[in-house]
Order: structure tokens, then C-alpha cells, then sequence
């Protein structure tokens, strides 16, 4: 049996696996109940608009005329054309045959790879979320972490003359919360095209980001020449358990567009029509709303966190447009330490930055919590002893 | 850009994909209407306990009691269980951890082949569905056919004295409906076993078995050492617009469990709620007898469609246990040509063997179809100049 060897230079199981492995062990010896800040699980339920919408779409099913089978591929028409909408409020001319409906950002994380040679050079600014890191070691890949630093606010700057095939960037970061500005955005936009890179844009919380900051890559010109942006409606819309997300390949992307077309064809069936018309929901006047309700509820459970920090004297990175915090160990302790600490005498789940490539020493804290659940762990932070 | 040149050793388009263009230009010029027996979609609206079953679910998902998140890794265990329990009512052991849900059989005939090697021998027993291959095509696999012949009944033997890394059977065929007998099945698991090769044992059509053939590859004695086994709602429940499958990889295939779990992790997020407990109700009593109310009416539908060749004496696959009738072209037609010409003088679309790798020149009838859809078109057929 020829097994992938890949799997060897992986961690022996997946960040948020072991994690859930460690509260398991946690609730049998921590005495109170454990605050679940580790997975970045969305805690409100789904607003009214979004299930009514879906049971609707349910109801369609049960009826020959309305009944539907497979979905298109790359999307319902209704989804794409809604998405790429939202494109022109942001800044961005995307058509709605480069949206491709998805059943969330992680498999299209590694599923864009698949698009490229084995063996290719692929950059990822660290910290980040490893599914995509480790997709593409599975596939084969060299993968290089470009370590952002505290210093700088977790942004990193291009890799001015070396070359990559592939270099996934995320904004708003997963987990560091650093958000590109248009400028340095632009940076590196401009490094791709010059050094005949794909860049792998994971916007996955997009919706959290606030101010004059770009909700998307191709808010920058001829980002659509370098540039697959993956989005989820898991972190806005609170769809983890529904599961849809969407990729934009842009026709000015030479072959790739016909490709991932062609790709869709051999290796998926695509997304839940129930699922479609739940997301669809997200772009209505009333979705917005209830859109916009969350993110602003789950940014102000992270402010929560941050005055306990502060409290503390425990350094995080201030950002405005993420519902992570990402704080430093304190007193020199690793982040498994520190983590461990957390949950054994806290009884609070975070995770680790070892979990994210990250080479400082750093926790990231959820707030996609329930209110009380964050306050309560602010109180205990308040009262760690360490 | 290094694009994956193998995308160049594909058909231009997905198979699939090439019909519906084909069936869009001909409704522009046939005079009446196209009737679709091309691409293998349910046409029948689910059954009520399916539909009030996800609307339940999405009702759950609207208060915080009983909100849901990300699905466990691997599916709900309520979903896994009724699944095993399933497989020891058609004679198999298999426990809810060798059980994981997907979101349809398509996506994971690709899947699998990630945890091995890059570069593997993979053999298709042929004429086979197209996406299995193209994906392994896709992933830099050398992929071989096996060309089972009408003469035997499309059923293939064992390549004894050659060796491959994977073996990919599909029981019932589709597209010949060709189904294993016990005998039949079991020279291959011995095979397997010998060779020291895995099975992907693609069981989306196994709802569609009769009589004493094995419903499952692990009805045979040691296959759970050898056999991976595919399986999928679509076509049982009328599932194909929901997107739920299920993948078997047992504990006694070494690591291959640990590491299709360690894949999971990296590179899925799961299905969604509502879908899976659609899925579940087909384990009920009520839910069993309308999956298997469906099953009996497509069927049906295929005997319709036989009766028609039989008159045209056309030969045709007789199996019992398919929706599908996979009928020889006459009059020394290709595949290509017979299609071309019962779409555009019969305004029906069937798909021709060439998009299975058919060597033989065979056009596939899906029966997934109305009844009246299917009366017409064995009435056109039977009119039909050729």
C-alpha cells in the first residue's frame, strides 16, 4: 500500500482535534464549567430570515414543480448574481460566471491548488489558519511560512526577490486579526504581478472588517490578474453548520477560470440548494441587517476580552476589524503552556499559536461566544494567577 | 503560472457538461420537447418525511438551545449509526468510526486517492462514471481501464498476474448496470487481497440491488482489509439536490482510517445539519418504504425503456438492478452519432458510452425520469428512423 508520505510531516492531528481532545480531559478535572474560546464557532442561532428562507426552499422540494436536482455547477444563478452585487458595493467588478458557489472556505483552501503543478513553491504569511498550509502538503507542495512579527501588527510585507508560485494571504488574519490596508495591500498585489505569482486571498471574515480598509482583494486594480479570493458565509452569517461559501476566479486569470470550471465538472456535485437559499437570504435589506447584528455583537464580545488583557498587562494585537484576539504569553511561557494554563486553572479554551504556524508565543482567543460566556471569562482572566 | 498539465489529458469539457450544451442547441431546433435521459438527476419531489425531518432541523438552528455549528468530523453520530446499523441488516460489521459522511460520492471517488501516492497505478473497470478517473487524472495518477465487454454482461474478471495500487469497481455499474453476484465479487476481494491492492467499491447504485447480489462490498469476508467503500443519498432518497454520501474506510485497512481522518481535518469542514438529518429518515420504517417506492418506480421506468429497445431489437445490458439501460448503438453507430441522432430526431438526450470510457458503442438511458417522460420516449423510440 503506496500511503501519501505527505501525511508523516503533518501534525499528528489537526489543531482544533486536539484541542477538542485537551477540554475533553479539561471538564473531567477543571471545577466549573469550560468556556469554549478555542474553535471559532459561531454561538448566535441563525436570525428568522435565513430559516424561513430555507424551510421555504425545503417545501419546493416536495413538490414536481419545483423539486430541484443537482445544483449548476458553480452555483445558482440567484447566489452568483447576489454575490456579485455585493462585489460592485465593495469596490469590485467580479461577474457573476467568476463566483463559484462552495461548501465553505476550508476545502477551497486546498482545493485551488489542485489547479497548479505538484511540487510548487507555496508562500503562506504565518501566523495562519494551517488547513490551507497543510492541503498543500498533502498534495505534494513546498510550503514557506513568512513569519509577520508582533512588531509590525502581524502584517507582513512581500518577499521582494524571491519568487512563488502561490502565497496565500488572509485578511482580516486568522488569527492574528491584522488587516491589510489599501496600501499595503497593494504591495503586494503588486509584487504577484510583477513576479508572476497566484495569490490565494482567504476573506473568510471580510464582513468584520470596518473602516477605509478593503473588504476585498480586488479592491485593488488588476488584483483580478493575480488573484483567487476565497469567502465563507460561516463567520457573517453564522453558517458553520450550513456550510456555504464561495471562490472568485477571475476570467483575467489566463486558463484558470475554465479550469476550475473544469475541475468543479470531475472532483464535485456542488452545495446544498437548501444551503443556497439560506445564504441568498445574507444579501436581502433584512439579511444585511442581521448580518451586520452579528459581526458587531461578536466584535464587541472581543472588546470585552481586550479590556481584560489590558487589565492584565497582557499585550494583544488591537484591531478593529477581527473576532479573534491574539495575546502574548506572558512571564516567557510557550503557547502550549500558556494555553494548557488557561484551560486548566481558567477552564477557558483557547488556542495555541503553535496551532497557526505562529513563531512568537501568542494564544488566540474566540469571541464567537454568547455574552455571558465572554464576560465571565474576562472575570477569570481578571483573576488568573500566573 | 505552472498550470497542472494534466487538465490538457482531459476531455475539454466534463461529460456532463458537453450534453447540456448539446441538449440547450437542439431545443433551439427540435420541434417538441427535449426529453432529458441524459444526465442520471432524480426527477421525483422528496418524500414528506424527508422534507419536514430538514425543516425541523431548520427550525433547530434558530434558537440557541439547539443551534448547531460545525458538524463533528466524520458527521453527526446519529446519522453514523443508523448507517452501521444498515450495514449489519445487509450482512456487514462495519462501526459508526469507520463511517464518515460526505457531501455526495463524486467529490470522494477523488478524495481517497489522496492518501496515496502521487503517481499510483489506478485501474477502472470500464465502462465506468467519468469523475473517479478524471480525478485521479487530476492528481497525477496513471490511470489504466479494464475493459469489461457486453459478451460477459460488462461483468469484469481480475487482471490476474498484473499489480495496481488502487482498483475502482462500481457495483451496480453505471453506467451498465452490470451488477457482482457474491462469486463475482468475491474473486476480486481475493484478488485485492493477494495483489496487496485497495478496492474504492463505488455503491451509489446499491439501493438498486435485488436478489440475493451483495449489497455491499464488505458482505464478502475480509473485505474490510482491502475495500474502501463509496456510497451516496442521491439516488436512493432522491438526494441529489441535498448533497449527502457517506465514505467506509474500516479499521483494518491499517492507517488508512487514522489518515482519512487526519485528511478530514485539513481538508473539509463537514455537511450540512439540515442535510444530515434529511439523510437520517431514510433509516426509518416510514422512510425506508418511500426510498424504496422510488427505487421501484425508477426501475420501472427502465423496463418501459427495455420493452422499447426490444421491439427496435435493439440489444441492451438486462440487468435487473439499475436505473439505468445501457443499449448498444445500431447500425455500426458510434456512441457520438447514435445520440446526436435520438436527440435531434427523438428530441431525447442519452449519453453516449464514449463519455464512460466505453470501448464497446453503447448509449446510457437514465430512468430517472417522470413516468410520462418516459412513456413518450419509448414512444419516440419505437417511431424513431434509423
Amino acid at each position: 500500500m503506496k500511503i501519501n508520505s505527505a501525511f508523516d510531516a503533518l501534525p499528528k492531528s489537526y489543531v482544533f482535534a486536539r484541542l477538542a481532545e485537551k477540554v475533553a480531559a479539561a471538564k473531567k478535572t477543571f471545577c466549573g464549567r469550560i468556556i469554549d474560546l478555542g474553535v471559532g464557532d459561531v454561538k448566535l442561532p441563525l436570525p428568522e430570515i435565513f430559516v424561513r428562507e430555507m424551510k421555504l426552499a425545503a417545501d419546493e422540494m416536495q413538490n414536481a414543480e419545483t423539486f430541484r436536482g443537482y445544483p449548476p455547477t458553480g452555483g445558482y444563478p440567484f447566489l452568483r448574481e447576489a454575490i456579485a452585487n455585493k462585489y460592485l458595493e465593495d469596490g469590485a467588478n467580479i461577474s457573476p460566471d467568476e463566483i463559484f458557489v462552495s461548501d465553505g472556505a476550508k476545502s477551497e483552501l486546498g482545493n485551488v491548488a489542485e489547479l497548479f503543478e505538484r511540487g510548487i513553491k507555496v508562500l503562506f504569511a504565518a501566523p495562519c489558519y494551517p488547513a490551507g498550509a497543510e492541503a498543500n502538503v498533502i498534495l505534494g507542495n513546498d510550503v514557506e511560512f513568512l513569519h509577520a512579527t508582533s512588531e509590525d501588527g502581524f502584517i507582513p510585507a512581500p518577499p521582494y526577490g524571491k519568487t512563488y508560485d502561490l502565497i496565500y494571504l488572509c485578511s482580516p488574519n486568522n488569527p492574528t486579526g491584522a488587516t491589510f490596508s489599501y496600501r499595503e495591500l497593494k504591495a503586494w498585489v503588486d509584487y504577484a504581478l510583477s513576479a508572476n505569482a497566484v495569490i490565494v486571498y482567504d476573506g473568510a471574515y471580510s464582513s468584520y472588517v470596518s473602516g477605509d480598509k478593503p473588504k476585498t482583494v480586488y479592491a485593488v486594480p488588476y488584483a483580478d490578474r493575480c488573484a483567487i479570493e476565497i469567502r465563507s458565509f460561516s463567520k457573517s452569517l453564522g453558517f458553520t453548520g450550513i456550510r456555504v461559501g464561495f471562490t472568485v476566479v477571475p476570467k483575467n486569470l489566463g486558463r484558470l477560470n475554465a479550469l476550475w470550471k473544469r475541475r468543479l465538472g470531475a472532483r464535485f456535485n456542488g452545495v446544498s440548494y437548501i444551503s443556497q437559499r439560506g445564504a441568498a437570504a445574507a444579501f436581502t435589506p433584512l439579511g444585511k441587517k442581521e448580518t451586520e447584528k452579528r459581526v458587531n455583537f461578536y466584535k464587541t464580545n472581543a472588546s470585552i476580552l481586550k479590556i481584560a488583557f489590558q487589565n492584565r498587562k497582557i499585550w494583544y494585537n488591537n484591531t478593529c476589524c477581527s473576532p479573534y484576539v491574539y495575546a502574548r504569553c506572558p512571564d516567557g511561557m510557550t503557547s502550549e503552556e500558556f494555553s494548557d494554563l488557561v484551560l486548566t486553572k481558567a477552564g477557558i479554551c483557547c488556542t495555541p499559536s503553535s496551532g497557526f504556524a505562529g513563531k512568537e508565543n501568542f494564544v488566540r482567543f474566540s469571541a464567537f461566544a454568547l455574552r455571558e460566556d465572554v464576560t465571565e471569562a474576562a472575570d477569570r482572566i481578571e483573576k488568573l494567577i500566573f
